[in-house]
């Protein structure tokens, strides 16, 4: 190999070795780490992100970026080390424009954010964070102008989640999604609603872990390199290709949360997990956004989790954990309760046709936050009035409301409408999938998912972040993000269920 | 504030952060890590502490502190920012014999050769952790060799851990205690053995746990900055003054193993917890050496929690929650029963009478490993000869024997000492303690500690590392380093207890 290119691998390492460090400390904090350790956290995350900032933005990576340039033209396009090269090369030319102390305050004003948001949460007390938000709002929008000029103000912190995608972009989308969904979400509301009564039911909570445990290990989650945990808002994250963990919740008194979000942070997982060995320790092992990352986790958790196919084969195992609440439900009737269409408060128990609309909520306040044409004290409010307006339901309380999610404590700004791209990806890779596995859905009625995450594992999650978002689609689909496959899919399932 | 002295409180509060986080690296590489993340843990460690090390034993710190050496000798030599100088001087003038490449690589040995011991451990296989230990003196071995000349290849191995001590003065301290140790063995062993068969019962776990969770909150352990975890081996570690983290381990079937340890392990705990917080970030926040940390460790597990003191408060409130296990059983038996001394074969569960020969086992061992007058190889067989020569048992395997004790996997080769050197200065600081608190044990037979602990913040806590050992232990007790209180101790409670 080139000497240059060692040494950048070398580099490379170290920064990604401090990032996986850091990635644990956030970890911690989340599952283990007693309250009164988030001073001392928070300048430790400070520090280890500033060490990381500087090294990957030192003057050593920049040279040997140019002396690579020609290098990286004499390979062939497609190879791992031009792809390297190409992506250190975007991010190198992104970061060195964030002067570190930016970096250091961001981390530190976050660790104490979060810390605050889970009080804030639990006390429905939306003043108590409103101080930390409005930091956190500030940074992101001195952020976002060290990128001037743009487009849009919102562009930068969309591109720190989905590599170029632009904020115009989404918009189109979404404007061309929203009327569907609505009349969508109308053309259910019109029929009699299912019976999902059974849901709301005590289901012991150790019971529930154990099923959620046995399905995600024959999905293939690998427990030598993983472990599950519980949080307040569940997540995945790994240090490092061998070490790759999830987190879920589970409310006693319903069914579906504990396990859908099983599944949902395994497919995260699984993408990483799948991840080419030989990437460990640079740029490259992680996923190619988090739109495509998002795309495996509703995967999982809804093509896979919310099917028939998958009922047919776990349903019965349910109700042997869950004989006396399951008593007299059909499968036909238990898979029509959970695939129940209600608007409802909480993004992350929404149903997927409701879901979208929760995700454009946020964005269009995110983006009238930084534009500064909202403040964040009057953030409740207008979060009730829109919830009213697009879904018909007004929070009874913050907690429900503007408090529910943990993106805006840990800084992230621009996160959120890589979910809605995630559905959109989801179903685009669905019908592809099904084209080179027809029987798939007969293995999934039969337990059997090792084929599905193998053509995963082939086509997605091996490559990790070598192939941008658009262009990895593009290669496993022929088109790029298209918004059409995931109204074919809701139509579909939707108009068998409520029958219209 | 000096601009010079600000400068390197920066920089030394980074080093900080960076130990602080490879700290909790390795706290979650024996709490919850997957088994298959040793390998990114490793190299993840690495970095850290090269890191650490590279900033320690920069040209900017040695420049600042050659500046700051005028300044220093303008301040009072007791105040706060004298001392900080003049430990950060000492420990520069060590690091920098020290090359970065020999930290990396001892990091990522110790990483995996920690996984390796546990299963080694776990199987009775030691030729499984032979190459691994082989590797860790060797490694050991060399960086002694870095210090030369010594009094003794052992001394800068030592040193690392008590600051200032030489091979040769443990020697002579251990030479003077052993025949001393062996004659009290000797004199309890011609005594009728007291009745301890009730410790072996089946004692439920979470109640064994409750129990100890019960007294250290008692103690004084503050949860909202720690917490209490299961590991194989216990430990205890801070990732600065406000998260200082403990752990346990519980036999369901043997009584004293978990409570005892888990007193132990918040005597180090209440040490770390009592610094002076101004400390933080600084290389002061820590216990001024492993020997006074480990004096802490035994005064709260023996000095108070074998005491009859404490068991006339907590001997009823113990009978309440094993009612059936300690029935008949009066409180005099119940003391007898967990002092009773028998020689044994694991250190961490040994009677305070042969605790110390444990010990001197292994800091020969360890001399003569580095020495090179024993290899690696033949380790187990020695060690369960010295056993028997020693204490007259002979372990049944090695997973009793040479693969008991973490330690070595984390290449920690010249700790041992410090635990010996911890009992003796334990019963230096108790007669003090208790002529300055004279109501002390009428108190503790009250269950109330706090005055115990108040004396240990102003005079030892509080310091962290301000002072070199040898000088608090002079400052508080008006002596240096001496076994004759300790004897006295042993003499007067196994007298009364075995009647000889």
């Amino acid at each position: 190999m080139n000497t240059k290119l060692v040494e950048l691998k070398e580099i490379l390492a170290e920064i990604d070795d401090l990032q996986n460090a850091a990635g644990l400390l956030g970890w911690d904090q989340q599952t283990y780490m007693p309250p009164g350790g988030a001073e001392s956290r928070g300048y430790q995350l400070g520090t280890l992100q500033k060490l990381a900032h500087v090294k990957f933005t030192s003057n050593e990576i920049g040279k040997l970026l140019d002396q690579l340039e020609p290098v990286a033209r004499g390979l062939p396009p497609d190879s791992d080390d031009a792809r390297l090269i190409k992506v250190t090369h975007r991010d190198y030319q992104k970061k060195i424009k964030i002067p570190p102390e930016m970096v250091v305050e961001l981390a530190r004003v976050t660790t104490q954010a979060f810390q605050v948001w889970q009080e804030a949460r639990a006390e429905n007390n939306f003043s108590m964070f409103l101080p930390y938000l409005e930091k956190i709002v500030d940074l992101r929008r001195r952020y976002a102008e060290l990128f001037a000029p743009y487009e849009h103000i919102y562009d930068p912190l969309l591109d720190d989640f989905e590599p170029g995608l632009k904020t115009s972009e989404v918009k189109v989308m979404f404007n061309t999604l929203r009327p569907q969904q609505v009349a969508l979400i109308r053309a259910i509301s019109e029929r009699p609603q299912v019976d999902f009564s059974f849901l709301n039911q005590p289901f012991e909570e150790q019971k529930q872990w154990n099923f959620g445990v046995a399905i995600i290990t024959n999905f293939g989650y690998n427990w030598e390199h993983g472990r599950l945990d519980k949080t307040t808002h569940p997540f995945t994250i790994s240090f490092g290709i061998d070490d790759v963990r999830i987190t879920t919740r589970i409310n006693p008194n319903y069914f579906s949360t504990g396990i859908l979000g099983t599944m949902h942070e395994t497919g995260h997982a699984l993408y990483e997990m799948g991840i080419d060995p030989t990437f460990s320790r640079t740029p490259l092992a992680r996923g190619a956004s988090l739109a495509l990352h998002e795309s495996q986790s509703r995967m999982w958790e809804n093509l896979v989790g919310r099917s028939m196919p998958f009922w047919i084969y776990y349903y019965p195992r349910l109700k042997e954990v869950f004989p006396d609440q399951l008593k007299g439900i059909e499968l036909e009737e238990f898979y029509k309760g959970i695939n129940k269409v209600e608007p409802s408060f909480v993004r992350v128990e929404a149903d997927e046709a409701t879901y979208n609309l929760h995700i454009m909520l946020r964005l269009e306040l995110e983006i009238e936050l930084i534009e500064g044409k909202i403040e964040v004290k009057d953030l409740p409010e207008i979060w009730n009035a829109r919830m009213e307006d697009y879904l018909g339901v007004t929070p009874p309380n913050d907690t429900l409301g503007a408090l529910q999610d943990v993106h805006w404590s840990e800084g992230m700004i621009g996160y959120f409408s890589t979910y809605a791209l995630g559905n959109l990806i989801s179903t685009q890779l669905w019908e592809r999938i099904n084209i080179d596995l027809p029987d798939l859905l007969t293995q999934i009625s039969q337990g059997k998912f090792s084929s599905l995450l193998n053509w995963l594992r082939e086509n997605i999650y091996r490559h990790g972040a070598k192939f941008e978002p658009q262009e990895l689609v593009q290669r496993v689909t022929g088109s790029k993000i298209d918004s059409a496959p995931y109204m074919r899919y809701l139509q579909k399932k939707y108009s068998d269920i409520y029958g219209f």
